[in-house]
């Protein structure tokens, strides 16, 4: 029996294709055939979807890129929020394709409409631990490619990041931090980074590769508000070394303090605890933007 | 009516999914999520494909080197086989993902067993002064991104090629030639390029990115054999524009002379003609290697 096949009759009600409770893709989506699509990862608590107009904002930004013909955004906020209203705690995964082509090709003008997929996972068992006491972290050796044309966008092109998760086994490490071709610090496997050096808050531009992150906007967003000084910039490895404070981000996590990277031993240090404090409205209470 | 729905509908027959006939791929499938996985495309002549253990032995190395656990390759054998022989000319196109996964993430170690997809489409049809008189290609403007850990893969992470095909729609235009973000000539987007320079043979090395064609391997093979000096090198726009003879690569075409490269204005030339010559015998009855 095949575990996935197993979980996934189980749990068909909460797929939905193209709006409708669903459990096939056709052979012939570019999805599959190019990973010609997007997707976004939004975190739900107490029935609601958190953030959601920044995903489907960032999902728009990429459909408009890459001119994939996606549907009405209300429409799939309305199907985010009727995934997430059966479930305390849940993931809603959105991934958006060109669609099925009848023919073969890279052209994208072969494409018909394009494939709205939505789909409900369970709320990760998690360890308390680490929004408290931060997590380990590794340096990845595989380096991110470059290329403008891709980068801050949530692409489903994701072998780099299929590859570098599975450098490692051991569980007690959370995540591991990429660099790329160019050495330029980029963020974790699926979280941002940033780092306090000089009391400053900064992290790497997503100009060359890597996701722009909606919990990346958001920190950055409140510590604006909050007249703490937050730059993009390039970061490299003694940058890294340098930090005082090393900190991850992602939409469903919020902030995890770095306590080991490689072989060094960080604490959590006051701004991470700050901007903490900061998000912690945000995050108990499921806030749209 | 979607095109691609009424187009794969009457086409049933030609997708083989896990060896069987079938139209439904699971949402859940990491290649629809990731791009975790690899294709080949077989051209198949008088019922029988073409240089098909060239085809699975690349794809046996692509699925090794992202520990995809594929099926037995004598397996797709017979699969590709039977596509092929109820049609005089065909294109069957391969695809080996890691298979759907229970849960989110990048670890490779959530997938299941792996998908196999077969479908078999139309030989396109054809310009026959392609090969004669050669064909139009510009220089894109996209530059590829650069991986050592990717390159040489036909694995189905194509945004690339995807947003590189979509910069012209002018059908008179056959192929782009791609340059990386080194500035390296790589390929063609669906195709290999050889350059002939001073009388030299030569092809771009695909060590950073790039695909490394089957019919790329037929070539420099085909031209060793005939004591012709064929190498891989590293090739700038400054070698490519004093290339003397430039001409494309891939399983169904053979050999494209360039007969136009941006503004300039080729003439195919003898060693082209040689090289399309040794390979004809190959093209037109189906060799298997």
């Amino acid at each position: 029996v095949r575990p996935a096949a197993a979980g996934f009759v189980e749990g068909m009600d909460r797929v939905l294709i193209n709006g409708r409770p669903g459990h096939c893709i056709s052979p012939l989506d570019r999805g599959l055939h190019f990973g010609d699509g997007l997707f976004e990862t939004i975190a739900c608590r107490k029935g609601r979807p958190r953030l959601l107009s920044l995903h489907l904002e960032r999902l728009v930004l990429g459909c408009r890129r890459l001119g994939i013909r996606m549907s009405d955004p209300d429409e799939l906020r309305r199907q985010v929020q009727a995934l997430a209203q059966d479930s305390d705690a849940s993931i809603v995964k959105l991934i958006v394709t060109r669609g099925p082509a009848p023919g073969r090709g890279y052209a994208p003008a072969a494409a018909g409409e394009a494939t709205h997929v939505a789909i409900r996972y369970p709320w990760p068992e998690e360890d308390p631990d680490a929004a408290r006491n931060g997590v380990r972290v590794r340096i990845a050796g595989l380096r991110l490619s470059e290329n403008p044309l891709l980068a801050g966008m949530k692409h489903t092109n994701r072998l780099e990041q299929v590859l570098a998760r599975s450098e490692w086994q051991d569980p007690q490490i959370a995540e591991a931090l990429l660099f790329s071709q160019s050495g330029r610090l980029v963020s974790g496997i699926m979280s941002n980074v940033f780092i306090v050096r000089n009391g400053q808050l900064r992290t790497p531009r997503i100009d060359r590769c890597g996701v722009a992150g909606v919990m990346r906007r958001v920190v950055m967003r409140e510590a604006a508000r909050a007249g703490i000084d937050v730059r993009e910039c390039t970061i490299r490895a003694a940058e890294l070394e340098q930090a005082e404070e090393v900190f991850l981000t992602n939409a469903r996590i919020g902030i995890w303090p770095v306590r080991v990277l490689g072989e060094r031993t960080l604490a959590p240090g006051p701004l991470t605890r700050r901007l903490q404090g900061l998000l912690e409205p945000l995050l108990e209470e499921p806030v749209d933007a």
